[in-house]
C-alpha cells in the first residue's frame, strides 16, 4: 500500500479525489484527508475502502507531523501561505509533495534540500498555473525541437460560466474564490512586451485595453493583461523572445463594465469605510460620487461614467441592485473591495444546476526556414455538475495524476519543480485527453502585431 | 548670548535666518548654522559676527551630540526622516527645537520626556503645516469663542510661480521639491467628508474632480484633494463637522493637464523601466501605449487621451517635448515618476528671475444664532527673488519667530506640539503681517454644499 495524505478537502477535490480513490485498488493505493472538518473529509472518501477523512489543524504540528511521517507523498490543496511548514515536514521525513500553488520563495528555498533527498516537489500543477505551462511548453519545445525560433507567445486563462447556465447581462458568475476576481489587477501596473518593446498597463486602464478571442464554437471571448507576464520568460526560454503576453479571459463586454467599478473606486481594497456594516448598496456607490442636495444617486453615477441611461453598462450596474436602499453590506470595517464582493455575490453565486467552463487560449508565433508561422491552440471544458467542476478537474487531475506518477517513479527529476520538461506534460497531456482536456490546433501565418515589418 | 543651532541650510533656511540675524544683536543671539558642506553654511552667515557656519553632519554621533550641547535651541531644517537622532539629543540635553516638518511617529513618542523636562518640541510651523494651522484656528477659535458651531472647513495651499514668472501653458513651474509635485495623491484613495457623508476619490480620478477658488485681485484657481483631509479633525477640535476637506491649489488647467500623465500611467513609482538611462522621451511614453507597427506615438497618445489636435491639453505635452527621438531620460532604474520628474524639470525649472507664489485659501462654515454664515480667508505671496522666495519666508519666518519666543519664554506650553493655540499662533500671525503675510477675510451667507436643505 502506498498512503497519500491529502491536505484540505475543498471544492477544487472533487476531481482529485476521486481520480485516486478509482485507481486505488489497481494501483495500491491508500488516501488521507484531512481538512478541518472531519466531516467534510469523510465525505470526500465515499465510503471507500482504500480512504480515510481525519481531522487535520495544518497548524498543530503534532497530528500535522504523525499524518505527514505516515504517507509517502502528500498533496496540499490548501492555499498557498499555508504549504510551508507541511513543505518543511516533508523534506525532514523524506516525503514527496504536490501543490497547485504558485512557487513562494519559501517553498523555492527547499529546493537544494529535496535535491539533496531526492524528493519531488511538484509545484503548479493545477490549471493555471498548471495545464498553462504544459500545454504550452509542449507546443514550444516541439517548434524549437523542429528547427523553429520563438516570436512570440500569448496565453489567456479563463473560469466561466457554462454558456447554458449563462443568464446575466454580465455573462459572469463566481465559478472560483470572489475575492481574486475583485482585487485582479491590482498592486502594480501591468507589464509585458511586444515586438521587442516593453509595455505598461496602470491599473485603471487594465480593463480597456482588452484584446479579441475567438474560439470556434465557443463564440468570442476579451482578455485582459495579467500583472506580469514576464514570470516565466526565462523559465520558458523565452528570453529573447519579441511579444510576451499573458492575460485573463472573459466574455466580451465584461471588462468594460468592469471599468466601471474600476473607475468609481469601488475595487479598492487599501483601507475600512467607517460604519461599513450599516451601509446600504446605494449609500456604498455614493461614497465614490461627489456630494449633492439636489441629483439623485442615479444621475450622479451615470455622469460619472459618462453613460446614457438607454446604455448596456447601465443596466448591467441596475442588474446588481447597486442603487438598492434598504440591502445593507453588513461587513464589519469592510474595504470597498470586501463590500463590492458582497454586492456580486448576491448576483454571482452559482445556482444548484449551473455548470463552469474552463478556457484556455495559446498563440504560438515563429520563425522556420525564413517563414514566419503561428500556432493556435486552445482548450475549452464545460463542468458536469457542482461538484465534478471544470475547475475541479483541471485543477485536481493533474495533481493527481503527478501524484501518481512521482510514487510509479515515473516523474523522478528532485527538487522543488514545475510542470514544464517532457517528463512531466507529456504523460499527463496525453492522459487528461481522456477526461475532456485537449487542446486544438489551427495553424496559420504568422499574425504577430508586424507580420510584414510595415513601417508607419 | 542664547545659542541656537540650525541644522540643514537648504534654500528654505534663507528668510529664517535672515530673520534671526537681523534680531541677534537686540535679541543677544548666536545662531550657529550647521551643514553638510561648510561653505554653504558659512555663506548663510553674511561675515555676521553673531553667527558662525559648521560643517555638520547629522549621522556623525559625536559632532552632532556636541553641536546641541553647545546650543539653547535647535532648529532642524533637514527632511522630516532625519530629525529624530536630533530630537532625542535634545531630550538628553535638556534642549528645545523647532521644525516645520509633520510630527513622526517617533517625534510623538518624545512628547512625555520632552513635557517631564519642560522643553518646547514645536513642529508643523512652516507654511503647510504651519501658517495654515495658524491661520485656521483663530478663525475656528473666533467663531467658537463667539458661540458659533463650525459647518464645514475647507483648507487649500499651493506653491505656485508668480503671474509675472509664468510663462509656459501649464502656468505652473517647480518652486519647491519636484519629487513631491509628481507622486502628490499617490499611496491610496482621497478621504473627506461632505455635508455629514464620506467621500473617497481614487488616484486615477484626483486631478478630475477639482474645485474652483477665486481670489480677488489674482484671478481663478483650482484645487485638488488631499490624501487625508480628516488627520486634523480632533486636532482641531471639529469630530461633529458636517465638511471637511483639504486640498492643493493649481492655475486652473494644471489638474486637467496633468491627468494626462495619470491616465497613461506616467507617474507610477512602483517598478523601475529597464534600460531607462538609455530610453528617449519618445520611447518613454511609447513604453504606456499600445504597439503599434504603423501608427506614430503622437497619433497613439492622442487617442489614449481622447484629445484632438488643436486641443490645449495637446500643446501642453508637445511643450514638454514628450516625442523628443533624441533626449534620453539618463537615469539608471528610473520608475515612470522619476523619468516624468526629469522631462519635467527641463522645463519647469525656476529661471534666474523667475518669482514664486505662495496662495492659501480657507472656507469656514458656520452656524451662529440659528444663521448659516461663512468666513472666507485667503493669503497669497509673492517671492522678492530666488533667495528670499514665498516659500523659504512662509516656512522660514514662522520657525524663526517660534524659536525667538520660546527662548523669550512667551511660548511654554512643553511637549510635542503644532501651533493651535493661541499663545502661538496669535503674536505669530501679528508678526508675520510685518512680513506681508497677511489675511484676507470676506463674510458671506453660508455657501456649503446645501445652504437650503434642498432635497432633490
Amino acid at each position: 500500500m502506498r498512503n497519500i495524505l491529502i491536505i484540505g478537502a475543498g471544492r477544487s477535490a472533487t476531481s482529485l479525489i476521486k481520480y485516486l480513490l478509482d485507481k486505488s485498488k489497481a494501483e495500491n493505493l491508500f488516501i488521507t484527508i484531512g481538512d478541518l472538518s472531519e466531516e467534510n473529509a469523510q465525505k470526500f472518501t465515499q465510503g471507500h475502502p482504500n480512504a480515510k477523512g481525519i481531522y487535520l489543524d495544518v497548524f498543530n504540528e503534532g497530528a500535522r507531523k504523525e499524518a505527514i511521517q505516515n504517507a509517502d507523498l502528500v498533496i496540499s490543496m490548501l492555499p498557498a501561505r499555508f504549504h510551508i511548514e507541511a513543505a518543511k515536514d516533508c523534506i525532514a521525513y523524506g516525503k514527496h509533495l504536490v501543490t497547485a500553488s504558485y512557487v513562494s520563495k519559501e517553498m523555492q528555498a527547499l529546493d537544494e534540500e529535496a535535491k539533496a533527498k531526492g524528493l519531488v516537489f511538484m509545484n503548479e500543477i493545477g490549471v493555471d498555473p498548471g495545464i498553462d505551462h504544459m500545454s504550452a511548453m509542449q507546443v514550444i519545445d516541439r517548434i524549437r525541437d523542429g528547427g523553429g525560433k520563438m516570436l512570440l507567445f500569448e496565453s489567456f486563462t479563463g473560469g466561466l460560466i457554462a454558456p447554458e447556465s449563462d443568464d446575466n447581462l454580465w455573462h459572469y458568475k463566481f465559478t472560483w474564490n470572489p475575492r481574486n476576481v475583485v482585487v485582479a489587477g491590482q498592486g502594480g501596473a501591468a507589464e509585458f512586451i511586444q515586438e521587442g518593446t516593453y509595455k505598461y498597463i496602470p491599473y485603471h486602464k487594465l480593463f480597456r485595453r482588452t484584446e479579441f478571442l475567438e474560439i470556434e464554437g465557443h463564440g468570442r471571448f476579451e482578455a485582459y493583461a495579467n500583472r506580469n507576464s514576464l514570470k516565466y520568460r526565462s523559465v520558458y526560454g523565452l528570453d529573447d523572445i519579441l511579444t510576451l503576453y499573458r492575460g485573463t479571459m472573459r466574455r466580451v463586454g465584461f471588462s468594460k463594465a468592469w471599468n466601471m467599478f474600476v473607475q468609481l473606486g469601488m475595487t479598492d481594497d487599501g483601507y475600512t469605510i467607517p460604519n461599513s456594516e450599516n451601509l446600504t448598496y446605494r449609500e456604498f456607490i455614493n461614497l465614490f460620487l461627489p456630494y449633492s442636495p439636489t441629483d439623485s444617486v442615479e444621475l450622479k453615477t451615470r455622469y460619472a461614467l459618462k453613460i446614457d441611461q438607454d446604455d448596456l453598462m447601465w443596466y448591467k450596474l441596475l442588474e446588481l441592485d447597486l442603487f438598492n436602499d434598504e440591502k445593507k453590506i453588513g461587513i464589519k470595517d469592510a474595504t470597498p473591495a470586501k463590500a463590492l464582493q458582497k454586492i456580486l455575490m448576491d448576483k454571482w453565486s452559482l445556482k444548484e444546476d449551473d455548470k463552469d467552463m474552463i478556457v484556455m487560449y495559446h498563440k504560438f508565433g515563429y520563425e522556420l526556414n525564413g517563414l514566419k508561422k503561428q500556432i493556435d491552440s486552445n482548450m475549452v471544458l464545460i463542468g458536469e455538475d457542482q461538484t465534478y467542476t471544470a475547475m475541479a478537474k483541471t485543477v485536481g487531475l493533474p495533481v493527481a495524476m503527478a501524484a501518481l506518477r512521482i510514487l510509479n517513479k515515473e516523474i523522478t527529476t528532485p527538487g522543488v519543480q514545475i510542470p514544464i520538461s517532457k517528463e512531466v506534460y507529456e504523460p499527463i497531456l496525453k492522459e487528461l485527453e481522456d477526461y475532456g482536456i485537449t487542446f486544438k490546433e489551427n495553424f496559420a501565418d504568422y499574425l504577430g502585431y508586424n507580420p510584414d515589418n510595415v513601417v508607419g
